[in-house]
């Protein structure tokens, strides 16, 4: 493998040397420098070393990028391309490989257009929701964006992870729409109609003529993707959030037999969310306020948490999005399915004021970044969290079965359930949010055990994960083996094609350069 | 190049008898036979030989079509696969190359699933619009599907060349969902979750873990698709197609900036079309009706034909899907904007009774298959077509600028426009649609210089073409040329690495394989 641990130390320091001269002194971070820890997983489950790199350098633009990869193949240096590395339940900035060297494209954070008119933005990889916020705020234009939970997360790099946000645009990459790409030769690659000179559309129009090779560009070691076009949400007439609770577990049978129809009709408009108790929860009270000592907490501590907070053992969240008079005439109609499900309450903004969770997830769905859940990692002490994030169907049994395995596993390893279903198109992600304590190295072994019990138990039910964290790509990739790893040995051969060198991302979703063998 | 006319006819010959044992005897259609005919382009705009291959082979399954390959391999002979081979605007069933062996996809006819629950169809490749939608009556399932606007088309190879419908769900391959390819080495792909054995979501989430294939195989000539899925749209409690007609030719500008803002907000919520007059008046009445003679139409008849049908220079369909209550809420709207047009004349269902043009376009808005519109070639005796799509952006000035070049272009080289724009999320599809006398080499020269002068002045205004006809695709691949042909290149390689042999469709989309060149 074409480790950089193999790469001699005097390489090493002649490469970080040549891209000095590419990138400027100060934007080269070395393992002496302090700043280097910036690029280690904060939320490592591991108890020794958490994955770094040997050291980062962060080039400024693309001809920046193009003089570090001439570098790093010259020497064979493995390239780890980071947006804003701000994913911290699946790995943050670090690399899949100990020793690898971070490309770090902060210093990219040029919002190069918003445009108002046709309602889309395009971004670097160092636009973080913030940012395209206020430009957009500053300038009093009409559009929402959607943000990903945690407002500091990356335009560019949530998308091209292909996550999730709230808004009816939730699904980031199917409103992506032009992309710009450097393979690792160096190749820059506009995409689509951005391959036609002078292209009045690239923006408008997500293909061009042949291949369309866009996402080939996501979750992938396959190119640096350097811009790429989003289309944005224009502010709609009108909007309403809503929540209604749900009293017991079970429930998600009912309730997501309920959201399908709604869904599928778009009465639900938006990515909508199905939240469980503790996650609800964990952003306004912490474990210790209801239960002490090990093991998951009780029933019967969940049950007086819950109806201390208003809340339910699920707590769906959605929003209707238009003028007056269609909210109306859809609310009777959302009100009558969810509403059948012994037990539901409904709540408008109205009769949430000053929760924050209400509060945050209104903000979500109305395209507004905040940092507000971030807060559930208070749930413990010294919070950190992994995420573990199969593609439930949006039915009753499915989502009751996942739930259960998933459920029963967490208190089975001594944890808390907290988990929520996020409904896309004819899906739902459900994301289990693994909370530990990051200084306890008895619980960070417990988070792995169990980790690997939910990736085999999830692959027997025929549940595969959308996305995952580094430290289980493999084995995440592996459970998509069918046909004898037919789609492995497929993106592998195009992992080959377009970078024989092996240098981007060694590992990323699974893929190892196969060359580097030879 | 790995031409079959290089291959030694003893070879052809043992390979055609080496696939009449994988495929039966009466699959192969040989140069002797009257079936291999429907495999030539039946529209071709050349004066001597129309483009079509030397054989066809038929599989009935996914082992057949690996044992063809596996013959193909051996003697290196060029496949064309096809599915239904109706788009006969871009070159019908026929091979890019003369002499290639058609790898005729038409017996893998079996609809996999229809699934009410979840609103999506899984199909091979030789299932047309008719079947599937017959399909779907025979059992009640309340589902539309989204026909083009031949019903014979296939649903399959439709979505494969990313081609277009007129329900909300008009952009085919936005809606689909699951894939099954066959590499030309054999290898059997399912791609995104359906590589996760015992999957229960694959044709609910497009995507997987690691980079998204899926987009490689369209317009492609990468691997062939044997099964797709395909999302289909839940029956709206109810339906309103609706007419507005324009009078002046200049009104695309207008029309234009009023249909943007209603699409963007969804007010428009199908792919709605502007149609040009003659396109519009094409399928009641023939061009002698009102004008003999060469060259274009005058203005004058032009304008007798308007008043007579009562239809406009442009004509705008588009169609209403939801509760009564929300249609009525929406109508205001819609009436405000459009009708803001001087001259706008609105007209439903009610008032184009008996009107062909109208019917076909309600139907197909409502996912009806139908072959109404292919009547318009009767425009001009012995009536054939070939399509200029160029995208353009969903302004009045866009449009305006596009209409103008295009109908300019059409009248110097002698031809009427017959043009309409498709409306798509952020786009429109501009469809020129050249209706020539293929019994008449002079009319067929014409159309060949006007092609080459609209793919010039396309280019040189920034526009690029979203499918093109075999004998352009070469040319309109070279317009997709920024830095130096990287995109191309990109593809290039990919070819490469999924077909080292180049036997897959050579010169598909403009990409020839690469290796047989050594």
């Amino acid at each position: 493998m074409n480790a950089p641990n193999i790469v001699a130390a005097a390489d090493f320091n002649a490469a970080l040397e040549a891209m000095a001269e590419v990138v400027g002194r100060e934007w080269v971070i070395r393992d002496s420098d302090a700043g280097l820890d910036s690029y280690r997983d904060a939320y490592s489950t591991r108890e020794v070393a958490a994955t770094g790199p040997a050291a980062a350098v962060a080039p400024l633009d693309v001809k920046q990028i193009q003089g570090v990869l001439a570098v790093a193949r010259q020497y064979r240096i493995p390239l780890w391309p980071v947006s804003t590395g701000r994913n911290f339940g699946y790995g943050g900035a670090a690399p899949r490989q100990p020793g690898a060297l971070t490309l770090d494209l902060k210093r990219m954070n040029r919002i190069i257009e918003v445009n108002e008119r046709h309602a889309y933005a395009v971004v670097e990889p160092g636009v973080s929701y913030f940012d395209l916020y206020r430009y957009i705020q500053e300038r009093g234009l009409k559009l929402w964006l959607d943000p990903a939970a945690p407002g500091w997360g990356g335009v560019l790099g949530n998308l091209a992870d292909r996550g999730a946000g709230y808004t009816p645009y939730g699904e980031h990459f199917m409103a992506q729409c032009g992309m710009q790409v450097v393979l690792a030769d160096g190749t820059v690659v506009d995409t689509a109609l951005g391959s036609v000179p002078g292209a009045r559309a690239q923006h408008l129009y997500r293909y061009g003529q042949g291949p369309w090779v866009d996402g080939l560009f996501t979750q992938s070691n396959l190119g640096i993707i350097t811009q790429i076009g989003i289309w944005l949400m224009p502010e709609p007439p009108g909007y309403r959030p809503y929540m209604v609770t749900f009293p017991e577990e079970d429930d998600i049978h009912a309730i997501t037999e309920a959201i399908r129809p709604l869904k599928l009709n778009m009465l639900i408009p938006n990515a909508a969310t199905t939240v469980g108790l503790i996650w609800e929860a964990a952003v306004k009270v912490t474990r210790a306020d209801y239960h002490e000592g090990p093991g998951p907490m009780p029933d019967s501590a969940r049950r007086r948490m819950a109806a201390d907070l208003k809340i339910g053992n699920w707590n769906f969240y959605a929003a209707q999005y238009g003028p007056e008079r269609v909210m109306d005439n859809d609310w009777k109609v959302i009100q009558e399915h969810l509403g059948a499900v012994p037990g539901a309450r409904f709540y408008t903004a109205d009769e949430r004021q000053h929760d924050p969770a209400f509060e945050y997830r209104a903000k979500l769905m109305r395209g507004i970044p905040n940092m507000t859940e971030y807060s559930l990692l208070n749930w413990v002490g010294a919070g950190a969290h992994i995420d573990f994030s199969p593609i439930s169907p949006v039915t009753g049994e499915g989502a009751l079965a996942q739930f259960h395995i998933m459920r029963d596993l967490c208190h089975a390893h001594g944890f808390d359930y907290i988990g929520e279903f996020l409904v896309g198109w004819r899906d739902m992600h459900h994301i289990l949010m693994l909370v530990f304590d990051r200084t306890d190295p008895d619980n960070k072994r417990a988070v792995r055990a169990l980790f690997d019990a939910l990736i085999d138990e999830a692959t027997r039910a025929g549940y595969g994960e959308y996305r995952t964290h580094l430290d289980y790509m493999v084995a995440i990739a592996g459970t998509y083996d069918w046909g004898h790893g037919a789609l492995a040995r497929t993106t592998g051969a195009l992992k080959n094609a377009l970078d024989p060198d092996g240098i981007l991302a060694p590992g990323k979703s699974g893929i190892w350069p196969g060359s580097a063998a030879s």
